[in-house]
């Protein structure tokens, strides 16, 4: 197969920083596009992959699934698209197409497993895949998104990943006007969980662990904010919500939110990947039909879907725009929460 | 408020056998309906309701939810019922009728608490409620069911909990036709959500730690039997169940089971009341949009419409009648599991 030579940043290993490298993308085939990358959104996946935190990471590690760019090249078959259209990509650049999660729309949840943007493995070349922290990426058509042309570009990037991740929780589990919605940490994706749960007509309520976060929450869209340490608050909100968007990415007790839970409410975990120390306690849950689960990501017309619903109600991130080379740093700001809300690459840089 | 006495059988503190009393009955007003009770089903509830094994516990204890009997007087507004008639009480004889779940007919999940047919606050006469374990009991006519004439009486009684308590959530997870459903734990509830499942057309699997119990189970219904300490086997389940209905009344780790469930796919609890050893992994639940939830028996309506269709489907409990004076030795047979499935008392017997 005919590739060709682009700039990338990755890790070379576990314990190396991320540093320039030439990566082969291959040429487009008759289903494909080629995406000249304008900006890329730093997720807490990528500094994980390249990391090895999770495990099962490959070297090298180019990391980069909240990929914004302009179309330079289709193939033959591609009618959604054409050279100069802009375009995203988030975590999904392939799947399977015909398993049950596939033929509904569900690719996050294809059973022969969907190929990552990164650290997935490429049908096409062999190897790895290699994410958006690269001048160009070459995509299946359609795991291709469009992207609205009124918003902020950059500021699109993290939709691609923190926006459908919350989104998804959203539309599956019924959020409208008279919702009432809880989200659970205010970072990447808890911010775009304010955003798009107040877009979606819910009364939306931050729980925090400290007060400092309140001011910032209500301008983000949050109509209240419960310090979540304070057994006061907490108890002044039981029985309340009819979904709770937890994007806590370490381990910590749900118990006290699943109190808070309405009847047959929801409490979905999005952020932590692991063994749960502290284990459940049932009563609460049986004695309302309340439930614990997990979602991951969207699909690709959901993620669509999120972004023509961005587009019409002027939904972006908030984010501080970085230049290729501060990507270190950065991943260190993240690691102390040091970023309101998301950094995006800005891939002129590199 | 009148009353009249009747006899009963109850433990007088929680370290006593259960024995003969008498306890006072209110005068039926305009809305209630006094029932001569024929049948009375055991449930685990009973035991640890008499020997205060969750706390709480007031005494003189007259348990017994499953009751079954023919109506004696019916008040001046009832119109629903008339003397001579069949009559089924449940776990439930009060609620506020107007909180959100009381209008939603999920008087089970009552917002101000529904009185429990035994040891809940008796509203009318002070004090707290007696159970089944007596000749006769009064209750509103808006917490009375009707018992299908078709089916044998004794072995209906258990269907007012056993049944409902597994109906329900298969009812409220949609299942039916084509839907996978597996069942942890083959005993009164266990074998009922067999039943039920299999009547409502789903493929039925139990899970089961020995083999001993695959004959059993296939009679009642299970398509599959696959033995939960078999790694083997719990592999060829892998993402297949729809719904899980765990009966299992104690602490077990409920981890494996998440990893049959489909995509979407839910681990109802219905029998476990506590906190549970073995945390949450929760990867499975996040990659599969799986949940964990608990459901408690059901509504008013929702009881009527499985009396309806077991009914139709000619469903009742597998049971083993005893006299009301065997009720101590019949509870030492049900911590040894020593019951297939349910004991119901002959309350001629009394």
């Amino acid at each position: 197969m005919d590739t060709f030579t682009v700039k990338a940043f990755g890790a070379e290993s576990n314990t190396a920083d991320l540093a320039e490298m030439n990566i082969e993308r291959r040429e487009v085939t008759a289903n494909d596009i080629e995406i000249e990358i304008l900006y890329c959104g730093v997720c807490h996946s990528d500094l994980h992959t390249a990391r090895n935190d999770w495990g099962g990471s490959k070297y090298p590690s180019v990391p980069g699934h909240e990929i914004i760019g302009k179309i330079t090249k289709v193939g033959s078959e591609v009618s959604k698209f054409k050279v100069g259209d802009l375009a995203g990509v988030g975590c999904i650049v392939d799947s399977c197409g015909h398993c049950n999660s596939c033929k509904h729309d569900l690719e996050q949840y294809c059973e022969n497993g969907f190929t990552g943007t990164y650290n997935g493995n490429d049908k096409h070349l062999g190897g790895h895949t290699f994410g958006g922290y690269s001048q160009k990426v070459v995509v299946d058509a359609g795991h291709v998104l469009k992207i609205p042309a009124n918003l902020d570009l950059a500021a699109v990037a993290p939709l691609l990943c923190a926006g459908i991740t919350t989104w998804s929780p959203l539309r599956h589990w019924n959020v409208g006007a008279g919702s009432k919605v809880a989200v659970v940490g205010l970072g990447g994706l808890g911010h775009m969980a304010i955003k798009l749960a107040k877009g979606l007509g819910a009364e939306v309520t931050l729980f925090s662990r400290t007060p400092g976060k309140t001011e910032d929450a209500k301008k983000l869209g949050a109509d209240h904010v419960i310090i979540s340490t304070d057994e006061e608050q907490m108890n002044s909100v039981k029985g309340k919500f009819d979904l709770i968007i937890d994007t806590v990415p370490y381990d910590h007790d749900v118990n006290p939110y699943i109190t808070t839970l309405t009847i047959n409410g929801t409490h979905v975990l999005v952020g932590f990947i692991g063994k749960m120390e502290d284990s459940l306690f049932t009563p609460p849950m049986i004695m309302g039909r309340k439930s614990v689960a997990g979602s991951v990501i969207g699909g690709i017309a959901e993620t669509q879907e999120m972004l023509d619903f961005c587009g019409e109600h002027n939904i972006v991130s908030e984010i501080e725009i970085i230049k290729m080379q501060d990507i270190n740093e950065a991943y260190e700001r993240m690691l102390k929460s040091d970023v309101r809300y998301r950094f995006v690459i800005d891939m002129k840089s590199l």
